[in-house]
């Protein structure tokens, strides 16, 4: 039977936050191929969450609940629960003790309205909670009905739900046929142009294939339906490799791959090392490259030359080059690139200077207007000129410029 | 009577997309001061969609379908409502011409398949989709009960939303008394303890107080019906203030305050400007304070030190002491901080050094451990260190330890 997904939060009914925690279940229920016909959301009310169980019970025997855990008095998820089902509920000392662990870990104190997240329905089991103070649980409240709360928090519920409910719903038969997927991942390729190029893909059924857009990225999801992995691959193979031959080097990588984890594999198997100048990033482009773990075997450092003082005293800019040419030009983000290069001692040094907005934007140089200079270790720089529409928001175009200096140098590192 | 979000769609039962439909429409629902307390995701299945229906009419009067209107085959969301209330479809020829008209301009030819989206329920009217081929439609079925259909596309729903559904809700008596409503926003107290000591405000009715906890942050909103915004402001304001003076220098700004644009604001205000030196976070402490426009009056850069190397060479880091007590340690933190004010030549040196994980967690220096430095305009350099759970994911750890800087410095400055 299906399982049901029920978010509780008067937060989603305001619109505060936006719902990923049903997208991230969605997934991972169609990975184990569970079947899942409904979502719903509702308030912290409890008449309301008694409907929505009365609802959900009729038409699915797992009920998924996120939210409503915490130790506040709007928090009641889970006496909500137990009321529907006329069960008392249960205090858990040795999740008292865990909660009080974590605040002194934390220096702090434990309060009494945390004594609230102890309490669940008597004959529920708990469900660990490493990163935060409110278990969930999993109780039967009656046969043929199956109950999961998890917390709200993102982080936490998908922790729980990797430790608890998938290993749970695997003893139940599920994952036996579940769809394995793969995607390839593009940039420097609109969704559209990329999409035609491979439309004869999209009529299959097993793998199917689907397009999907991120920020300056594109991705094709490759999905198959096996009875285990090998047959899945070997359903996904042939298909993944046809999309890479027709991508070329637009194609960067698969599945948890980035631009930065891409860069990050090229100098190590090159055994090089990079540094970043970044202006109108302010630290982006080094926060992307630290992402990654280990990136500490090739990323040393950088230097952030918001002020144009900084660009000329820390990184050697020509201080009548960028009276004249202007601190976001061509020349200026050349500069820029060798000299972090220099200055760190590395062999590779990238660069970034543009208009950001939403302010400071001419008509010259236009809201969305980015080099990006590429100082390389035979001693070449380049400067790339990029333009991105200046309608877009401040916090997009410092972002799709840190992927189009990554997607630049990914280029130049893979031409081996 | 309420309004209910119900969003049809396979493709949010698989996961392939984030309903952010279903937040837009939240928001605006409530501004309007329209009741809104379920949301409902259903799969393009013509049973599900009447059950959905079935449910949705007996607790709401207004449904707001978004998704299910294109031109293939498993869009059938207009004709689901229409099986449902027994009424035929009925063609309209002004549709297919629009539809035929957009396809000419944009140099492609129509196909039969499009003619389907112009059928609607007999006595619906349509509502135009000036951005693509899916019109929408209203529909009173029945007495007490009105029907929305938006295209699922959210450009183009978010378009239609505000051309038809507002000015039509605004004849039906809303937006009279709309929702105004102020977000209050601390740092440095777990929600738990901060609701205990405001828990005698949950209870009320107008203006309602209800909190959120973020990363590391934690939100109150205060919530007011009133007739305009000058009469909620009042019975917004003595609540406000009450909670401001109970949370003390906890309470860091309102709204679109971040602690990134309070700390620029105090920065401003004394005329100061600030520097940052940035191991495990990679940049992210300068992303966070660039992220505020206008942020390059006070912020004049900094230096990302990720290897060891470049904290000796470019912060001045002593080399033994380095070795001796680690780069994650109070002294590092202190000479970076120190160094990067002195390198900058800026009033205020600020800087992270800590352990991120997954791997070189340690038990002397576990996963999460971070070491702070604050170098002040007197000279003065402050060691602060800060433990956050070993078992956090590190992008959490890297976020929180910026956010954490920031706190510390904007009540630095905040002292006067």
């Amino acid at each position: 039977m299906a399982a049901e997904v029920i978010c509780v939060g008067t937060e989603l009914l305001l619109g505060d936050i936006l719902n990923s925690n049903s997208q991230y279940l969605a997934k991972e229920l169609a990975a184990l191929g569970v079947p899942h016909f409904y979502q719903t959301v509702v308030g912290d009310n409890i008449d309301r969450v008694h409907q929505a169980i009365e609802i959900g019970a009729t038409r699915s025997s797992i009920l998924i609940f996120t939210g409503g855990l915490g130790p506040t008095p709007d928090d009641l998820t889970t006496e909500s629960i137990a009321s529907y089902f006329n069960t008392p509920l249960v205090e858990h000392p040795e999740v008292i003790a865990d909660i009080e662990r974590k605040y002194t870990q934390r220096g702090r104190e434990m309060t009494m309205s945390n004594r609230k997240q102890s309490l669940q329905p008597q004959g529920a089991a708990i469900l660990p909670n490493p990163l935060g103070t409110a278990p969930g649980m999993i109780w039967q409240p009656r046969a043929g009905l199956t109950i999961f709360t998890f917390p709200g928090v993102p982080q936490e519920m998908y922790r729980m739900w990797r430790d608890t409910a998938v290993p749970f719903l695997k003893t139940q038969g599920y994952g036996q046929n579940p769809i394995y997927s793969r995607s390839l991942r593009f940039f420097g390729v609109a969704e559209s142009a990329l999409a035609e190029k491979v439309n004869h893909l999209f009529d299959s059924n097993n793998p199917t294939v689907a397009p999907y857009a991120g920020k300056g990225e594109v991705r094709l999801r490759i999905s198959a339906r096996a009875a285990n992995e090998t047959a899945a691959k070997s359903l996904i193979e042939p298909i993944a490799r046809e999309i890479q031959q027709i991508a070329g080097d637009n194609y960067f990588g698969s599945d948890d791959d980035t631009l930065a984890s891409v860069v990050g594999q090229l100098l190590m198997a090159r055994g090089q090392t990079l540094a970043v100048a970044e202006s109108c990033t302010g630290g982006g482009l080094g926060q992307m490259l630290t992402d990654t773990p280990g990136s500490s075997s090739y990323f040393m450092g950088g230097i952030i030359s918001y002020a144009n003082r900084i660009k000329i005293d820390l990184l050697g800019v020509n201080a009548e080059d960028l009276a004249r040419a202007g601190a976001v030009s061509e020349t200026v983000a050349m500069q820029m690139a060798a000299g972090v290069k220099a200055k760190l001692g590395t062999d590779w040094g990238v660069s970034i200077t543009g208009v950001a907005g939403p302010g400071g934007g001419t008509e010259a140089k236009p809201v969305g207007l980015v080099y990006i200079g590429i100082a390389r270790p035979d001693g070449e720089v380049e400067g790339i000129k990029y333009q991105l529409g200046s309608q877009q928001e401040r916090g997009l175009i410092r972002q799709v410029s840190a992927s189009q200096t990554l997607d630049l140098l990914r280029r130049r590192l893979g031409r081996g």
